[in-house]
């Protein structure tokens, strides 16, 4: 006698405890017995257009080449971005069904550009601003994820298929953007950032060149990062590759203070590795029938 | 019947093979069989003095914690160093009985010195020079490890008993002094990192205050370092906490070579963990009876 049982192991253990050979099949009836769903979901499993598609989007994002190239505003990077457009990092969505932190940002932001002269008038004015998804836009940011025009933007580029994506500079831990925060120390930072940090850095990322991010966060990852909450590797690699082109490139004082951030900020490297993300899965998006 | 198998576990296996019950003991003759030897090593593993001793010095390495101080000349810092004395990685050896490359490096460390006019002169003067172990001046270096009055060395100090070392400047990898080479090349590396790398790490030092080398190399380890071929850890977090206080320390040009000859230096840390090591294993060193 042979058994193949299907589905509940608890149906093999007995027999396999009496000495019996079983085969055990480990099934389940799919999409939660949905006979409908099942249908399409077979369906596309077997089309033959959709495995080959499928294999060409993992083709790409293996092929992937991130390469970082720029840090410069919003405003003259990302495409469609209009001048009275907030990005955030949720589906698209109405200011009044926003959750707190993400209100909070909305409100940092509105302040941060000059748009309103209290938190209370950036809150009225909220609603009537264009607020979109940062994902429609080929840009990403953590947490809240709010991207306004001033801000600087990094420039990620898959060297592969040319994609492009951009994300916001990392603020650090603590009271920060990202988690709605929006108090005058917030916004003293994103002002230091966008004026003095990011001009320093741009002008040293040009001096040197583009940077391997495939090849950075590959020696990360060996040397203990996730690139999501764990960024020390990645940021100290990132900032001894800055270090000198930063000093030659920039003003003293704006080096040095740039390169204490960089040595302060431990989740410097989050943002970049998220761009970095962004191009490689964008590269992967749009083939037909995947 | 209970059977004990002392020593050659061959005899054991056929007994255990036989269905028997028998414990091995791990054992062979001590020091290769030596009766003499054997009985003074007894008296030691008895004497409970001796037992205390190395306790104690077992707790000093674990108490240790060595900081990074300074990074000045060796003819300042090193005690007993005369002007025409050369340390170096051995025991007391002469001359005539070096090997190669210790021999390149003392010949090359007189013409850094100039000592003398050219190589030859240079080995025609070393049996005349007061050649003496580092070891015997607290001090180390990798390989060769010839140490010069004229080069900087680091000053490492264990903050629990105030034990003192020192070690000189990894030079990088490929030709080196290290190795026994002493070309231009070699030379003119060694004198740039006395006259200029020094001095603007030795200011930026100041500036930073004492670098607490314990936690560094705990977190090092933690990604990967060995802190022995494999530096880069260490290396990208002391370059990264080095970089702000650099700029605002040393002159411009100074401080960006420095911070280049960090990013390319893999190893940079080597001989500093390695003056972490010598604070620390001489912090527990004249116990007596350990």
């Amino acid at each position: 006698m042979k058994i193949v049982n299907v589905g509940l192991s608890t149906f093999a253990e007995p027999l396999r405890a009496a000495g019996a050979d079983v085969l055990q099949v480990d099934w389940r009836p799919p999409v939660g017995g949905d006979p409908a769903t099942a249908l399409l979901i077979a369906h596309l499993a077997a089309d033959e257009r959709v495995a080959a598609a499928n294999a060409a989007a993992v083709e790409r994002i293996l092929a992937a080449r991130p390469m970082l190239l720029d840090l410069k505003p919003a405003a003259e990077t990302i495409p469609g971005l209009g001048a009275r457009t907030l990005l955030h990092a949720g589906p698209p969505i109405a200011w009044e069904r926003m959750c707190g932190p993400m209100r909070g940002a909305i409100a940092g932001a509105i302040m941060l550009e000059g748009w309103a002269p209290d938190l209370a008038a950036a809150e009225h004015l909220a609603p009537m601003l264009d607020l979109r998804p940062a994902h429609d836009h080929q840009s990403v940011g953590p947490m809240a994820g709010v991207i306004s025009p001033a801000m600087p933007v990094w420039v990620v580029r898959d060297e592969a298929t040319g994609t492009l994506a951009y994300s916001n500079l990392n603020e650090g831990l603590g009271r920060a953007l990202r988690y709605g925060a929006n108090g005058p120390d917030v916004l003293a930072r994103l002002r230091w950032l966008a004026e003095v940090f990011a001009p320093a850095v741009r002008a040293a990322l040009k001096k040197n060149g583009p940077i391997d991010l495939g090849a950075l966060i590959a020696q990360a990852l060996q040397m203990g990062d996730e690139c999501h909450n764990r960024n020390v590797a990645a940021t100290a690699l990132l900032a001894r590759k800055l270090a000198p082109v930063l000093v030659r490139a920039a003003p003293r004082e704006a080096a040095a203070a740039s390169l204490a951030f960089l040595e302060e900020n431990n989740h410097f490297f989050l943002n970049i590795s998220m761009a970095a993300c962004k191009a490689t899965m964008d590269a992967a998006s749009g083939a037909p029938a995947s």
